[in-house]
């Protein structure tokens, strides 16, 4: 960024500090702008993060990276983060402390002393879960009702709430029974319809009840279940339940956004061999260290394959050509099967399939591999036959390939669906294993053929 | 699928059918349970077709793949599917009679024709737009009033559209001036709370009528900058607007979830070489074909990368150890470009990074490519040296992995952004040119380094 930018950052944060922009900026907007400063004079940077008010020093500060998260902590005093966490909902309070605590266990443990009881509960609860349980991902902040209340009393508690900066981005009232169990669920665009005046239990008995009956998820189901879910019946919100059936908490539209969005970049950088934690730091080391680590196991599996190489390299000495063509066999087998794994992969991740359409989708993708692997098997030949002026070895070119491009196919669709089954994350090292076995095979198939057709 | 599960398929909706079941099925199961049901027999499949109502035949339809709406479009009267139609919101009536359009252009005309005038209009005016459009997104279906109106008489309006099932969904209301100029809206959560006698216009100049001003995108925006808007703000529903401001229609949290995660797959799937729309196809022949192109153009490319090899080939003659190490120079090349490839391309389409970042990502990629690339040379450099027992090789093979991790992680960078620039998706055919040249400059500084070195 050049100083011509850096000043219009510093003139934007200038009149949002003085509240004078037109349109609100955003969290996200702030910390870009943050971070752009930061790389290009660090006092002006550190005299920017101390200006932001804590409405905002929250939101903020769960935008930036580990980095400057670290100055944000070192910067600003104890007692204005706990104030900047009082502002935050529960599940984004509980994620910022956690990060705060990757940083420095001794700050977080402060800050979370200085909350209030209510919030110290809330950041306990939620930290409970894991990072796949569907609890990490709810707030407490809801708007709910006992069945036997008065819609009008609902009302005016929604009033109280709101007014104290309690609740936003509210859809429904959720209503519970004595117990607290979630019993049923209106959108506000009808409760905006009944007569407040009216119990709810009976204004639910003279509409349809069934029709209330809510979409609730368990605390503890996998987050990816409950957000095929949300999208299968294009859900606004969804509820959290306890196994009692107890209402403990909502997972909003917006936390939905960012999981979908998340995901896949987790499962595309999973499958190039990347990190994507590590690749979120500005820093190099840990993005390095994360990529070389699967380098290094890519290394190793291509030495195994290659040293397949080695058990013909009379033959290869003695017809140099397959050191050319040999290349040209794994490429193909690798693309094929990386073409299957990715669909396999991809369609595991939406539930498209699971692991008992196994043989289903194993005749989809042999069968195109097989295709593919006669139309360029059949190609290949011909052009080898013509470059080296020799049949046989169009013929051994053809046979390798049909064989290579259909056993990739094979494993492309085994090796996810293998990994699914074990409960390991199909994106992960698939594709490092899938192109050890079509390299392997690529050139055990062609150097083996031409050993045996042409010396 | 087994006799049982197709058993099991069968009993759930004939349930479904008689209402008897506990949970509602939604569109997306039902459209799974027939296309399970096609494949084992096909007469059971239609007579369950044939008894769809019209309230979810639309929905179900929407959910099945190209090969199943051919059936549903021989084997059900023009009038029931215009009786589906009319129960859609206007965003799925168009994307519907566009689907039934490439299958079947007459009757889509015949059911078009059918449809009531304003539903046509919708149509009409969604149709217009292209792809890539917020406008294609939107549904004119939404809650509205007119400034000068009482709030109450808004809400009978509500009353009346969401009895005659016009309206679902609805988390605001949006608020026009006398020319239809979008200029507030108010979430209903607070709605809710203010005098309903009150007119519109009076209960927000009492309030903050910035904190009313609305999130709007208008309708010839890229639908991408409308998501990233929707996800910077959290916002549960986006309002579209044309050039002058007058409110067109609205685009929901489901909606953004559904564009989110098909982006992500077809990202997923163009870095693959794969089709998005075609994989949705159940024939293999589609399918099959999309892939073949891709397919068709890597070969080309690897018979470009490999014929290099052939300008070595009495280097090759004289020492074959180089055609088993040659692979691993060109997999490592490959394998670091494409982390670099992933990352650039994930964070352009994330907003992360634009082209004007070029300089600062270049230094990122191509520093972590350096050091991969020394570290990975040095290990290299040791393993051949010890396995040929040749120092010399040692030393080749360390020079061109440095020099072929290095450059791997520039083009990786490189491409991305170019194609961004020149404006084409930097998903699509960015991964076969990237290993053309890392395959290239891996045999190339491979071997060249041998010939003069070694030999």
């Amino acid at each position: 960024m050049n100083t011509d930018d850096i000043e219009e950052v510093q003139k934007v944060l200038d009149l949002y500090l003085k509240q004078d922009l037109e349109n609100e900026l955003s969290a996200y907007d702030i910390a870009q702008h943050l971070k752009a400063l930061k790389y290009h004079d660090e006092d002006t940077y550190t005299s920017y993060l101390a200006r932001l008010k804590t409405d905002v020093l929250g939101d903020v500060a769960i935008e930036l990276p580990e980095s400057l998260l670290k100055d944000v902590i070192e910067n600003i005093s104890t007692d204005k983060m706990v104030e900047a966490l009082e502002e935050l909902e529960s599940d984004d309070q509980t994620d910022l402390l956690q990060y705060i605590k990757d940083i420095d266990e001794d700050k977080a443990k402060e800050i979370f002393d200085g909350l209030d009881k209510e919030d110290q509960a809330d950041v306990l609860r939620l930290g409970s879960y894991s990072d796949d349980e569907s609890g990490a991902y709810m707030q407490t902040e809801l708007f709910w009702a006992y069945a036997d209340e008065k819609l009008g009393d609902a009302v005016t508690r929604l009033r109280e709430q709101k007014n104290a900066g309690e609740l936003e981005n509210i859809s429904q009232l959720f209503i519970v029974n004595n117990d607290k169990i979630l019993k049923y669920t209106i959108p506000l665009e009808e409760l905006i319809l009944f007569d407040f005046s009216k119990k709810l239990q009976q204004i639910i008995q003279e509409h349809e009840p069934d029709y209330y009956s809510p979409y609730a998820a368990l605390d503890t189901q996998d987050i990816k279940d409950t957000v095929a879910l949300v999208q299968e019946y294009d859900l606004n919100v969804i509820a959290v339940v306890d196994s009692k059936g107890i209402l403990l908490g909502r997972i909003t539209a917006d936390d939905i956004h960012d999981f979908i969005q998340e995901s896949a970049t987790e499962q595309i950088y999973n499958l190039a061999g990347l990190n994507d934690e590590a690749e979120e730091e500005d820093t190099l080391a840990k993005a390095g260290k994360a990529r070389a680590i699967w380098l290094f196991i890519n290394l190793f599996t291509a030495i195994l394959s290659s040293s397949i190489i080695g058990i013909f390299d009379e033959t290869i000495a003695s017809y140099v050509a397959l050191a050319v063509l040999m290349p040209i066999v794994a490429s193909m087998g690798g693309n094929t099967g990386t073409q299957a794994l990715t669909v396999t992969v991809r369609r595991l991740t939406l539930g498209e399939i699971e692991f008992k359409d196994a043989k289903y989708v194993l005749k989809r993708e042999v069968g195109i591999s097989i295709i593919n692997g006669i139309i360029f098997g059949a190609v290949m030949g011909i052009v080898s036959w013509l470059w080296f002026d020799k049949a046989l070895l169009g013929l051994v070119i053809a046979c390798s390939m049909i064989v290579n491009l259909s056993l990739a196919g094979f494993f492309g669709t085994v090796i996810p669906l293998t990994l699914k089954r074990l409960n390991i994350d199909p994106a992960v090292g698939s594709a490092v294993l899938l192109t050890t076995f079509t390299d392997s095979i690529g050139f055990f198939s062609f150097l083996g053929l031409a050993k045996w057709i042409l010396i």
